[in-house]
């Protein structure tokens, strides 16, 4: 049996992932569970590690253990502060928090960046900043990457060091908007479709006006018979990633990053990005799984707490 | 007693203004109710109608009877198609629909607007075009008007005709963001904070992102104690109004118009928008109250139906 050298944990709002990483920093064993932190009942974080992770641990007394994510924010196990960026892993591995739980387990949680953008108005990231150190080599020129979600990062990333990033609330927008709005109403038996997806998408963006006017368009094509009721869901997710996409660029705008966008996340949304990127003219790729494993292990590298 | 010549009908979504009008154009008598469309039980326009101004009818046998807005629509009384702009007092007097009612008043239906805007997407308003023909004058360079709410409408008129007009959801984003969203649920408080909605339209527009990435400016501000929570819902008010604005007038650009920019609604809501177009740079001047009256008297008296 592989040696367990490190084990990680991506605990996020709504899973918790963990990962029991070897010497090398390959993951041996992984699993998911709908332990986020909103679903945790009276704040026993202890008790959900225990009942996820705990025969790991007991297998494995003494190895480090680093949990990055929304567990060390306010709404948390513990708060770790922000750090400024730019940062790289070396940052982070020396503004971790340690806790000691009541059975004696020491937990190592990974801050959250902040990021005061050239407009004086700051951002946050946590969660983000691990997958991102794992997918980025030391040496890289600058580069411009994508994880999508109810609140979408955007983030740029030299010499393995995080110089700046972007929150754009595209998913939770989507979601309010189909759940709470006219347009919502006006969806019929949604279906993914493609075709209404481009047309949403090639809308967005572009000089003449933005997104508060073209919301109203999901609701105007239906009415002019250029739109089916099944499509405005799709219609309208190609109109906010569209604009996201617009919006992000524009914000890179003077940042010189080479090469292809890398988006990560889960494959479905994460090809709907790629897809849409490659749509709007530019060029991307999807990040391989598992990076947050290997951000933790270079995080956990920089703190020396590997041999 | 001063004799009706025309009693006007502003049948909206959520609410029945009414008016009796004299020969000159003038508003004798006026009336509001909460008998919008979407308050009536199951489609008795006819007996709201008896209920509202049953009264007036029967003290003014035979005068015209006009309607505007939503009764006129699909989820309405009657649908009455919409106009294609560019369209004056004529183009609707040209199209109303007529209908009798069980009892045998004779009531004229408004037809709504539609545009097709520049970039090839239809847009539509329904009541509004009514109020601002009852604001512009037929021989007027080409002016700016914008009737803010749930679905704020913009629209150039020129000669006593509306050449264009554009629809921006503003009040519903606002009304969805604040109930439902993460933003919601940070609001504490709420007051109307002048300073945080001045901080918001401040930093709506202008280059470098835009709308989706500005948004989450209302959290963070919020977590580096640069906004209170009890300010949160201002800030948003004034990010989202200035956002219309400057998109409003990115829709604009290429269009002359002449003078202030006129803003029709009620005092709170229009003196909001008023200062907001000040401060970004545009004067601004509030309509006067029952100009959805005149409007009507101006489709009646294009139509025929006034001495």
């Amino acid at each position: 049996m592989v040696t367990t050298a490190l084990i990680g944990l991506d605990w996020g709002t709504s899973s918790l992932r963990a990962y029991r990483v070897d010497a090398g920093g390959g993951v041996i064993e992984r699993k998911s569970a709908r332990a986020g932190i909103m679903q945790i009942e009276g704040g026993d974080f202890e008790g959900a590690l225990e009942r996820e992770v705990g025969a790991w641990l007991d297998a494995a007394p003494g190895v480090p253990v680093l949990a990055s994510g929304m567990i060390a924010s306010r709404q948390g196990w513990v708060e770790a502060p922000y750090v400024a960026c730019p940062a790289g892993v070396g940052e982070l591995a020396g503004s971790m928090l340690t806790h000691v739980t009541a059975r004696g387990r020491r937990i190592r949680f990974v801050p959250g960046l902040s990021f005061l953008a050239e407009d004086g108005v700051p951002d946050v990231i946590r969660g983000e900043e691990t997958q991102i150190l794992g997918e980025v080599g030391q040496d890289e020129d600058a580069r411009l990457l994508v994880l999508p979600g109810t609140h979408s990062k955007w983030a740029v990333a030299a010499g393995g060091r995080i110089e700046g990033f972007s929150t754009f609330m595209t998913g939770e927008l989507f979601a309010v908007l189909k759940q709470h709005s006219i347009l919502g109403r006006l969806m019929q038996d949604d279906r993914d479709d493609a075709a209404a997806f481009a047309q949403g998408l090639s809308y967005a963006g572009g000089a003449g006006s933005g997104l508060l006017k073209r919301l109203f368009s999901a609701r105007t094509l239906g009415l002019f018979d250029r739109l089916p009721a099944s499509g405005i869901a799709s219609y309208l997710s190609g109109l906010l990633i569209g604009t996201e996409i617009e919006e992000a660029l524009a914000w890179t705008r003077g940042r010189r990053t080479v090469g292809e966008v890398t988006v990560i996340g889960a494959l479905q949304l994460a090809e709907r990005y790629r897809g849409a990127l490659e749509a709007k003219g530019r060029p991307a790729r999807r990040a391989a799984d598992d990076i947050v494993a290997r951000g933790l292990f270079r995080i956990a590298h920089a703190g020396g707490l590997l041999p």
